[in-house]
């Protein structure tokens, strides 16, 4: 497996980013199957790992998970004005089944707010009743016209959460309690990449809300990635599927109904962030093999006295590391070595006669390259070494995405400075245009108002555009 | 919340299940979405519970955990004769997507034999890459005409595990394997409920399999529920995709194929062999919650007194027992007790001011209804004594279902017996009919074939139906 499989990062970041899907033995293009892709075991495996994480946080915060129809009456769609607009035009129907057409052509859900909401009018009757915290692990399909691995697919898996409050202060809380306790504290704790909180345009919010929330990420071509949604979606689906309650005076109200989701394109941000020319850099906490070891010699005698060395340093290891102990005979430890760091092990450790004589190990870290990263260090205290190096490398990725972003962010004053700054990454702006001035932003610059981030300071500033005094701080990038 | 709400089993035994269904919170059929149903909280949570813990056991045999596309080109299953007769017949067509008709329909996956093989015999090309073990998550459909929650459902949620082999012998032992340590294995341990392992007849066997094995079990009306299937699927869909590979003297091989699954029909298998009229029991590792604490008091003085207690006594439970303290005060503590009966929480801990001052607490088992199952305990030890009396209820559960399907089970030497003996339960027979008299039996009975049990005397005696001498014994039952 020649290096050269992979295509630099400056030569073509678009490439890149395919190649290293591909050699990582993360996802394939289903060509057969418009827009789908099948996910690998290194990329299945990345996601069980972050659904693992994901689910304990949102079953922390207090939901239930559940699980609705994959097909939604047709009609329901129509049923609130915006989002059929949004989603109407790209779902897959079903119009035969059993071998008969059907009176009403089912869609595929390309998000299920309508099928929802249809079992929560039912099911919602006092006060008693609310909140309801559901969240549901499934695929969606959503006919995209452009479509890259994880990034863009036609079917992807995600996660969508749904609830039902009674007043709008308890919606807005759940909005943003997921934003903060579930979404960005995930992306920085477990995917090692930071983001920004911040609110929707009312261009960019999902159709059918009242305010759309979300976290933005930098990839490392200065691009921003949408990584997780959350929506208030005020009354619009209680009125338009008639979720009601009676409450304590025994008056009938709306609920106030959220919507929040991050799907497997959270895999599309992990790569962007972390990886290198020489492949995938996995942080460990989604690692789902954290250290390897590659055991070195040239006979069998040798092999007996490595792989006894080897069982011995990894007896204590099950439970408390993911580990492979690669033992193949019929490839070199060079080629064992590559394969792996294409495949973005955070840790390998080698061992050979001469540290078995020794009582070392050679320690390799993914995230530093090359001699750099490489240590010898003794077989004693080996486990708890390896980790704190885990717990390091975790740290280290995050400061490095950190450092990233902000070497790649400013703030701009002018429409000239934003026209530039959007080549190299985020600008930071104070706006007061309308929606019309930011659609013809993105026409000249292809860049958007990824949103206007929930901690900024208050003070007045000029709008980047219309020169208009505004307290209002918005980011623009432009976005995958 | 009064008793009657749950039909007897006596009185009507489809209408007790759809009850138990309802009532503990599981499921509810989802009428305007044809033959599918929505998971409720209780019963998507024992699926995940189910998930996890046959999970561990497919990645402790060596698989790993993969995901392809939910849609198939229809022309895919017409390559497979025995597959497309099969399913053709029930499957869902996506005909239009983003707006336009689709040049060829896609089918939602009823099975994914078909797509898997078209690229298994892309990837694999050396004897080097085999075996292939690969296993997925996911919904599937199909358009059956009469359904029931969980037990027959047009979209389910299943595992399908697919692999593919150098040799007949390898695909065999795979077949067994997935039969004895991932299945039978997991129903018996987790679920409680015996099994019987066995051969499928070619009248039962899987659309395009070379064999067919099962597990089956009885439930407590005395029909045959299939739990799960392992198929050899030989080199059907090997020569019908092309999946080859080139062996170690350099010739081209078809590989041998394997596919097996087990879906959420298994929650229905759960409810009808081990609740009663009260409602749903549980097995304790398949319990979302094991325990449930109801503190009992008259005024706020008892609250404090009791809710201290209640806080000391599971203060060490986190991590080792999952439990619920019922604090609710809207409620009677005789309507929780009913209401945690109905969901078929294991163990009830009941503390009152009484119980404060004596040091004990009341604890109640859910198999063993009334006062029976009620017993006065000290405080002190409770949690090593509450982790052993589940193990004793799930022991216990195991060895009640057993001796039912003793029972109910009888061997039968004549036709008369055996139309008898099918309906009070399985009739073991020698058998050496042929598919046309197994066809007659079904019509004449209800009752078919479910399997050749694989542990079985060898020795002689005469076809039930036939009368020619034969060492093959068959279970024959009526089923769901």
């Amino acid at each position: 497996m020649p290096k050269d499989v992979i295509t630099t990062r400056a030569t073509d970041y678009n490439q890149w980013y395919l190649d290293i899907v591909r050699e990582a033995d993360m996802a394939e293009v289903a060509e057969v199957v418009r827009g789908c892709i099948v996910f690998k075991p290194t990329g299945w495996a990345i996601w069980e790992l972050m659904q693992r994480q994901l689910d304990d946080r949102i079953k922390a915060t207090g939901h239930a998970n559940v699980q609705f129809p994959l097909l939604i009456p047709k009609s329901f769609l129509l049923r609130e004005a915006e989002h059929v607009d949004g989603f109407a035009p790209e779902v897959a129907e079903v119009t035969r089944a059993g071998g008969e057409e059907l009176a009403e052509p089912y869609v595929i859900r390309p998000t299920s707010e309508t099928i929802i909401g249809y079992f929560y009018a039912k099911w919602i009757r006092s006060y008693r009743d609310l909140p309801v915290l559901y969240n549901q692990w499934c695929n969606v399909m959503r006919w995209e016209l452009r479509t890259r691995p994880f990034l863009r697919t036609a079917e992807f898996i995600w996660q969508e959460g749904h609830t039902a409050h009674a007043t709008e202060a308890e919606a807005e809380a759940e909005t943003l309690k997921i934003l903060y306790d579930v979404y960005a504290d995930f992306a920085e704790q477990v995917m090692a990449v930071p983001v920004l909180r911040g609110l929707k345009t009312e261009k960019e919010k999902f159709p059918g809300a009242l305010r759309s929330y979300c976290i933005e990420a930098m990839m490392q071509d200065g691009r921003a990635l949408q990584a997780g949604t959350s929506h208030n979606l005020g009354q619009n689906f209680a009125k338009a599927f008639g979720i009601t309650y009676t409450d304590q005076h025994n008056t009938v109200q709306h609920c106030w109904t959220t919507s929040w989701g991050v799907s497997t394109r959270l895999i599309g941000a992990l790569i962007m962030t972390h990886s290198d020319d020489e492949g995938l850099v996995l942080p460990p906490r989604l690692a789902p093999t954290q250290v390897v070891v590659v055991p070195i010699y040239k006979n069998d005698e040798e092999r007996g006295l490595v792989m006894a060395a080897v069982t011995q340093l990894t007896a204590a290891w099950a439970g408390r590391l993911r580990f492979k102990i690669d033992d193949r005979d019929h490839v070199t430890p060079g080629f064992k070595f590559n394969e792996w760091e294409i495949k973005g092990v955070p840790v390998r450790v080698e061992v050979g006669p001469k540290d078995v004589a020794k009582g070392s190990v050679a320690l390799a870290r993914r995230d530093v390259p090359g001699r750099a990263g490489k240590s010898f260090v003794p077989q004693d205290g080996l486990t708890e070494r390896i980790i704190a190096l885990l717990d390091e490398i975790q740290a280290s990725l995050y400061q490095r995405a950190l450092a990233f972003r902000t070497e790649h962010s400013a703030f701009v004053s002018t429409y000239a400075e934003l026209k530039q700054q959007v080549e190299r990454g985020f600008a930071w702006a104070y706006w007061d245009g309308t929606t019309e001035d930011e659609q013809r932003i993105q026409e000249e610059t292809r860049a958007t108002i990824r949103c206007l981030p929930l901690e900024q300071a208050n003070a007045p500033g000029r709008c980047v555009y219309t020169g208009r005094e505004t307290t209002r701080q918005v980011v623009f990038a432009r976005a995958y």
